[in-house]
């Protein structure tokens, strides 16, 4: 079955970008030649779902949609039409990436692109199969909290952990099984 | 100088404890002949700082104080008469910590033992010199956070960091000095 993975950044107090979502700080672990796995993770990837508000944030930094090879999912209310690889969905994540698994029996990952609101709607139903989160070695005092909702407990496996010279601390988590 | 340390452990989702202030979920890591480094840390450590709330959380749970070796301040509004090492203190742990600075000059560690209350206050202005967190494999998906407040955004120096088989994390930060 294909692998649903938050593959995210967050503060040492969880926030995943400040009030005005400004992610500059983000910075501060940029070193030259070290992209802390993203390439390798974002190769097993062909799939993207993400929130609209995530995209608009996205495609104000940059001119070309990054994941414009894989197909593309995102979450709006508002529905527009198809361009390219990205489909506009308006509806359950569950029952999508129920959709994804049955049309796409390939090897490859889906990739939670966040927002906060999707990974909140992900948590309440335990929909991630695996957790990565890269911490940066900030306190940000405040912002958009990666786990800022209530959900269900659930008990998580680390998988590996790695840590680098910029001191950011990336950790694994898969599904406990017990 | 001494050091003014903060060690604690929270989940994956950044809470100490359920709302009903349960800790038992720590279990889950407990392992036979593993205490995370808890006996070398607390040997290193001659001062206690902690809120009355928890000290009366503390003291539910066990006979004796554990740290009634050490000097110990309790931070609380309601003034009470000292008992052997234990003092209450009303008052800004900023001043607390400045006049046990200067009446021990000795190399031990003065540890903060929470609560979350304690700890929004030390945040506010930058008091914790390190910052040692136990990150234990769950998702509490709600409860008592270990990050509630807002305060100054302060960037940390990763120090250190140790991943056991449990899946605990145990990440070691200070102040970053430009």
């Amino acid at each position: 079955m294909k692998k649903f993975v938050l593959y995210i950044a967050m503060s040492i107090d969880g926030y995943i970008a400040k009030h005005d979502d400004d992610i500059s700080w983000l910075s501060i672990v940029e070193r030259e030649g070290e992209d802390y796995g993203y390439h390798d993770f974002i190769q097993s990837v062909d799939t993207v779902i993400l929130g609209r508000k995530t995209y608009t944030k996205v495609m104000s930094m940059t001119d070309e949609f990054p994941h414009k090879h894989k197909k593309t999912y995102i979450l709006s209310r508002t529905p527009k039409a198809n361009e390219g690889n990205i489909e506009y969905y308006n509806g359950n994540i569950a029952a999508l990436l129920e959709k994804i698994r049955k049309e796409n029996t390939m090897q490859g990952i889906v990739f939670c692109d966040g927002g906060a609101d999707i990974v909140q709607q992900c948590l309440q139903t335990h929909l991630f199969d695996t957790i990565i989160i890269s911490i940066i070695p900030i306190l940000l005092g405040g912002g958009i909290r990666l786990f800022s909702s209530e959900y269900p407990l659930q008990r998580m496996e680390l998988v590996r952990s790695a840590t680098f010279p910029s001191g950011l601390v990336q950790v694994w988590y898969k599904k406990y099984e017990e």
